[in-house]
């Protein structure tokens, strides 16, 4: 296994270079945190998408879609809380005119101190070889102490002091640990302020005052705020479930790690719509059916783990991560969480309008409890290609770089390659693509020889390589060559259709 | 066939009622132009990209697919033209404090006139009886000789200060016209000022200076943007196109005609690239695939027609429009474009960066030309919904309502209702459903007669009712029911797969 790191910035320059995420913009030398799907990029996100939706609306008879606007009425973001609550505290140095998170400048300085924790031990290693005893070090080595007991003092004093929403302690803390801007040393920091992490925008419908209106930071609120409209034209009982995709926008400072965390990307949510009383049974449910569904494609057990909420949003009774091992270790894929009646019960306040479902079997109306489930679908992009790039040795010693992604959300399922460039295999091959690109994304490819082009095939997750040879033309027939085991089978081109239908197909895959 | 205006109203009330379109946070009474798709119109909404995407990119060996962002650099919009050019001339009422398009008040006024000639026509045509000869009555009639030279005059004029930039005579066109605020009467204006479209946002990255940032108004500067580095990676050939659907936000002053023309929209898109001087051979090639196209979803021929402009845009050397006849007429449904080298020759210009191609079979580099086919998803929704909702008389005399959706687009493939509620049969149904809904969207329902189910799945476009009843449980056949011609056929359960599947396959409807 390669390290880690290595691995990550690996994913990143393939998956430019083979043409699944460019930066936004190139040309103008990109925007920071928003990046572009290239042509394998968008095929893979449309199939994770459909894989998505299919599952949670397709194969579910009480859970419909929904597709509401990115704009919305701002009454909406006051009713979630967003416009309230949705901050960060941000410093903003005074000689470079660089912003910060404040958090993030001392939780790194924090960072820092673990690090030098552990080169200590690491030095210590070295000196005393077989003989370490790391635990006992740890408790008797006073500078390893010292950075240890003042990382955990820091780790604290930030974490109250933004629970009191007391900003002016966190600027205190920055200057009593003397942090300095990490671009220019300088240490003139303006104080802390809160800033909202909504998009703004105004709708210059009106001469006195333009309206304000946010760029949706959730998808969420779409949901809630149609909830009433889509039960009754749906004539929906409960439970039953909403879902939808799309894009939401964040004005994050500190975006990182390539396509995780950017501010624009898309979410995969649906929103289950529960008696209240059964939310936790619901949880439950939800719980496993959403593990499953991640297990089902075949990425391996031990790269998920739940992540339980300690500490609960004030709209939650109990929540947990979907994590996954991504190449900067195990972060949040898919929140579940019992949001209660919270948002449901903020639209009735301030819309004035009832939010409620009448029960028939209980005779009674009540504003229902909700279970969500939201998934990253960029992250589940990154999450996919991260663990199914891979670079092989062979039996002979050479290597192969191969994307080896869930046959059934692969990009293009199938290449139609003819052995050489005449003697009529182009044309063969140009009439087996006329007829499997009904079914799939197929591709076309005569350069190079046939070793080169399979593995061109490989490095975008192609799992079928269709060859036509000489025989071909006498019997029918092509060679399938299998992405992941690199196996051959002959089979009959009439016949091409319904086995690479079987292997693609979502019924063979969802459990 | 019943009168345009009401039909319309109905398609407004139908898309509400049942569950296809709901004005964007309703219960906060709504944003004005903005518009969610609601449980059936997202199912709808995505069938008809799916039906475009499909046909463009997968059934296209040369054509690849790209989402790009809709944050994107803002010299972008610099290098498009969109920052100096995409304006509407707007005045604003001093004591009302109302803003107008300044154009759309005197094109008002204008149509004024129109009406008013119209009216003198037809009291003369009441007056004089069969006697009429209207050819006479307008070249002579002095009233409306003055309304149609006024109306003349009032147009011309309008279109020479607007092409002028005049926008102080637009203003003394206004006051000479004593043009009245519609809503308070007032004739207290100020002056007439462009205003840009582009929904603006800010970066707050920066402390000293946010950076500008606009939400796309159009879907093509991505892939403009994106042009080389799709074309390298993904070693493209001239000629090759690149589609892709998003959405694009225009800041619209007067929004009419429900989602004809929204603040929020999506596009469909395919950039086609191609050497300089083929253009109008491939400008042609489009022109008529795109009408195929369209004509393929079986919504009559004489609802299309082109309309070829005969003044261009600035970036054009050839387009045309694909209108459909929407309820409110003919309008704009798709456009072709031949838009030259304008868009790449403009984005090298602001970027520095050569945007060529490398020709191998002319030896030699240069900036593609580029035909754009370009169809708004949410007209084309418009288009099949309005068209497809029929009030039928039956032979006993009683009326349906009915959504004629072309079954592959249909949002619902089929319904299955088991006769009664009772003796088994809704677990045969249930068991049905579990094997349809892997392939198709279903639905299950076992409320009220069965009569009023077939009616219920009439209005929102199933194109097929599967029927359980008792003998099912003997001879493991159903009764399909078609929604157009209301025929039944008894087929075998272990058939129902392969039957609706080939009815709703695309291989059946694109040609």
């Amino acid at each position: 296994m390669i390290n880690k790191e290595e691995h990550f910035k690996k994913v990143v320059s393939h998956a430019k270079e083979y043409g699944f995420i460019f930066g936004s913009s190139e040309i103008y030398d990109g925007l920071n945190a928003v990046y572009d799907y290239a042509q394998n990029g968008v095929l893979l996100k449309n199939n994770i998408r459909e894989y998505w939706w299919k599952s949670m609306v397709q194969m579910h008879q009480n859970i419909v879609g929904l597709d509401a606007a990115i704009l919305m009425h701002p009454t909406t973001w006051k009713a979630s809380g967003h416009v309230d609550a949705f901050n960060d505290p941000l410093i903003d140095n005074k000689d470079s005119k660089k912003r910060y998170r404040a958090d993030v400048l001392v939780e790194d300085y924090a960072e820092k101190l673990h690090q030098k924790a552990l080169k200590e031990i690491e030095k210590a290693k070295k000196r005393f070889g077989d003989a370490f005893d790391e635990a006992q070090f740890v408790e008797t080595n006073e500078r390893v102490i010292r950075y240890r007991t003042q990382q955990k003092e820091i780790v604290q004093r930030l974490a109250k002091s933004l629970e009191k929403e007391d900003l002016a302690d966190v600027k205190a803390l920055i200057e009593e640990l003397e942090i300095a801007d990490p671009l220019t040393g300088s240490k003139n920091w303006t104080d802390v302020k809160q800033f909202n992490l909504m998009f703004g925008t105004k709708l210059g419908a009106s001469a006195d005052k333009a309206t304000d209106l946010y760029l949706r930071p959730e998808t969420a609120q779409g949901i809630f705020v149609n909830f009433l409209n889509v039960q009754k034209t749906g004539r929906m009982k409960i439970p039953f479930g909403i879902a939808q995709t799309g894009k939401a926008f964040r004005n994050e400072i500190v975006a990182r790690q390539f396509i995780f965390r950017m501010r624009e990307f898309e979410q995969m949510e649906m929103q289950y719509f529960v008696r209240p009383g059964d939310e936790l049974k619901w949880y439950e449910y939800w719980k496993e059916v959403r593990y499953n569904w991640h297990l089902s494609l075949g990425l391996g057990k031990e790269n998920y783990r739940f992540h339980d909420h300690e500490k609960l949003a004030h709209y939650a009774n109990a929540a947990t991560d979907i994590e996954f091992d991504f190449p900067f270790g195990f972060k949040e894929l898919e929140g579940i969480h019992s949001r209660t009646d919270f948002d449901l019960k903020a639209h009735e306040e301030f819309s004035g309008k009832k939010l409620q479902f009448f029960d028939p079997e209980l005779n009674k109306s009540y504003v229902p409890y909700v279970i969500e489930t939201s998934i990253g679908l960029d992250r589940m992009f990154l999450a996919v290609f991260s663990r199914a790039l891979e670079e092989e040795t062979l039996e002979d010693g050479s290597t192969r770089l191969v994307l080896k992604i869930p046959a059934v959300i692969a990009p293009t399922k199938a290449a139609v390659l003819p052995l050489i460039k005449k003697d009529g295999l182009p044309e063969i091959a140009e009439k087996i693509i006329e007829e499997l690109q009904w079914d799939f994304q197929v591709s076309y490819d005569e350069k190079d020889a046939i070793g080169k082009r399979y593995r061109r095939q490989d490095a975008i997750g192609t799992p079928f390589c269709i060859t036509v040879d000489h025989d071909t033309k006498t019997d029918n027939k092509v060679t399938i060559r299998h992405r992941d085991s690199m196996n051959q089978e002959r089979v009959a081109i009439e016949n091409l259709s319904e086995i690479i239908g079987k292997q693609v197909a979502i019924k063979n895959w969802l459990k």
